[in-house]
C-alpha cells in the first residue's frame, strides 16, 4: 500500500467531573487526512482547507507527531501528508488531537501496525505538547481508541477504554476564542478537599453509570464542582445553554475541553436534537455565530476509508 | 414475630482513593444483634460482651439510630436489644456503623420492612453523628447493603451498589489508639489539583476495574496520594505492612476507615492468607497486640439468622 486515507474524529475531553482523564470521541466532525509513502525521505504537509496552517512539520501538530514516529523507525520512507481540517481550530472539540492522532494512526497503518496503540498516543502528545504547551493525551487517546477513554495515570501512561451505553451527543461551538493556555491559567492551583471529595463522588459515579449502562446514574454525577465554575465565565450564554439544554431533556453535560465549545449527553437523539435548537435559539438571540452538531459517539477512533 | 437475631458485619471505608465515598462489607467479623418486641414501650439495650458500652439508649449509638427509626413510625411497640460486640470499638473497621445499621435493620425486618433501605441509612447515620461527630454514611451503606458502596452524594443522598469480582480481604488490627476526630483534624482542608486530578484518575480506575472485574485494573488503582501520606504516620508498620502485603502478592490496599486497621485485598485467598501471616510477623517483632482477619466481601449486608 503506498497511499492511505482516514478520518480522524474531534473529541470531547474533560468530561465535566472527569478533568484532565476523561474524554470521548464523536462521529461527526472528522478531520480528512491523506498520507502517501513518497520516493524521497522527510516529511511533506499540504492543506487542503483554508485555516492556513503552518505547513512547516516542525511547526505542525501533525508534523511533530509524525516526525516523532519517523524518528522511531529503523527505515522511515518520505511521507507527503494532505490534511482537510473539518474540526475548527481553537473550538474545543479535539482539533489539534485530531491532526496529531490521525497522521500517526494513518501512517501505522500504511507501515502495517508496527506500533502499539499506546506508542501511537505517546508520539501524538508531541502535538499536543505544541499545540498547548502540555503533553496531554485525554484527546489523544479516544481519537485513536474511539469509545470514552478514562487516563488513569500519565506517568506512566495508563489508559482504559470505557464502553458507554447509547449516548447522543449536542456539540455547539459558539465562535469565540478561548485560548486553552488562558482557560489553564485561570484554574486555582488548590482546592478545598470537601470539593474534592464532592468531585471525585462523581467521577465514580459517572463511570459507575457508562460502564453498567445507567443513564439516570450518569445524569445526576454529570456535575463539576471545581473546574466548570471558574472557566464557564470565558463562555458567553454558559449557564443558560446548560439550563435549556436539561430542559430540553440532556442527560448533562458542559464545557467540552477548555472550551468554547459546549457538549451535552442525551439518551436518545430526538432530545439531542431539540436540545441542538435550543443552543442555536440561544446564541442566534445573542447575535454570536455558532455550529451545532448532533452526533453520537464514535465507537472505532481513526478509521481508513477508500481513497 | 416477636424476635429476631441478626449478624451486623464489618466495614472498611475510605478504600484508598475513595476517601469518604467508597466502602466494603466483610465477610467476618460481625456483630450479634438480638432483638425484642416488649409490652412496655421505650428501648432498652443489653450488652452480651465486656466492652462496657453505655446501655442508655440516648448515648449508645445503636440506641440513637433506632430511637430515630422510632420517632419516625406511628405506633411504636417497646424494644429490647441485646448487642454482643465482635467487631472491636476503636478499630476502624466500621464497629459503630455495624451497631447503628444492625439495630436499625434489625427493626425493619422485625416489623414487616416499612422503611426503604435509604431511610434505614439516612436513620442509622445518627448513631455515627453521636460517635464521631459527622454524619457518615460509607461505613452504613455497605454494612446495610452488603458489597461495595459508592455514596455519590451526601446531599442528597445517593448510593449506588457496585458487585465487585471475587475478592479476598486480610485485615489487621494492631491495637493502638487512633481517634477518628484526631484522624480527621489531621487533614489538610485544601489539597493542590494536581494531586486531586491524580485521586480522581485512581477513583475512575477503581470503579471501572471493579464493574469490569479487572483486578490488573483495581490493583493499578489503589492508590491514595491525598489522605494515606497523612493519616498513615499515626500507624506504626504502615509502610512496612503495605511492603510485604505486596511483595506476598496483595493487589493492594490501605488504611481502613481513620485507623489503625490495615486492610489488603487479594485476588484469591493463598494470597489473603499469605498477606496475613506478614502482617502477624510485622506486629509480632515489632511488640504490638494484634488481630488478623482473612476474610471476604459480604455481599449481603445485615442478615437474619436463626434466634
Amino acid at each position: 500500500m503506498q497511499r492511505i486515507s482516514v478520518l480522524s474524529p474531534a473529541t470531547v475531553a474533560n468530561l465535566v467531573c472527569g478533568f484532565d482523564i476523561l474524554g470521548l470521541a464523536l462521529e461527526e466532525p472528522s478531520d480528512l487526512m491523506i498520507l502517501t509513502k513518497t520516493e524521497s525521505p522527510g516529511l511533506v504537509i499540504k492543506n487542503l482547507d483554508h485555516y492556513g496552517l503552518p505547513t512547516d512539520p516542525e511547526k505542525n501538530v501533525a508534523g511533530v507527531s509524525l516526525l516523532a514516529m519517523m524518528a522511531a523507525m529503523d527505515n522511515p520512507p518520505g511521507f507527503e501528508l494532505q490534511i482537510e481540517k473539518r474540526i475548527k481550530p481553537g473550538s474545543g472539540a479535539g482539533s489539534s488531537a485530531a491532526s496529531a492522532a490521525g497522521a500517526v494512526a494513518a501512517a501505522n497503518l500504511l507501515m502495517g501496525n508496527p506500533f502499539t496503540p499506546m506508542e501511537l498516543v505517546l508520539f501524538a502528545m508531541n502535538g499536543e505538547k505544541l499545540a498547548s504547551g502540555v503533553k496531554h493525551a485525554d484527546n489523544i487517546a479516544p481519537c485513536l481508541m474511539g469509545g470514552i477513554t478514562l487516563i488513569r495515570s500519565i506517568h506512566p501512561l495508563d489508559i482504559v477504554k470505557i464502553t458507554p451505553p447509547e449516548l447522543h451527543v449536542t456539540l455547539v461551538h459558539p465562535q469565540i476564542e478561548v485560548k486553552t493556555s488562558d482557560a489553564r491559567q485561570i484554574l486555582k492551583k488548590q482546592i478545598l478537599l470537601k470539593d474534592a471529595i464532592r468531585q471525585w463522588g462523581n467521577i465514580a459515579g459517572l463511570v459507575a453509570g457508562l460502564t453498567l449502562g445507567d443513564h439516570d446514574l450518569i445524569g445526576r454525577s454529570l456535575e463539576d464542582v471545581i473546574i466548570e465554575p471558574v472557566r464557564s465565565i470565558l463562555i458567553p450564554e454558559f449557564d443558560l445553554v446548560k439550563k435549556r439544554s436539561k430542559e430540553a431533556g440532556a442527560l448533562g453535560g458542559g464545557i467540552s475541553g477548555s472550551g468554547p465549545s459546549i457538549f451535552m449527553l442525551s439518551k436518545d437523539k430526538a432530545i439531542a436534537e431539540s436540545v441542538g435548537e435550543a443552543m442555536k435559539e440561544i446564541y442566534t438571540k445573542a447575535g454570536i455565530d455558532h455550529s451545532v452538531y448532533v452526533t453520537t459517539i464514535n465507537h472505532h477512533g481513526v478509521k481508513m476509508i477508500p481513497s
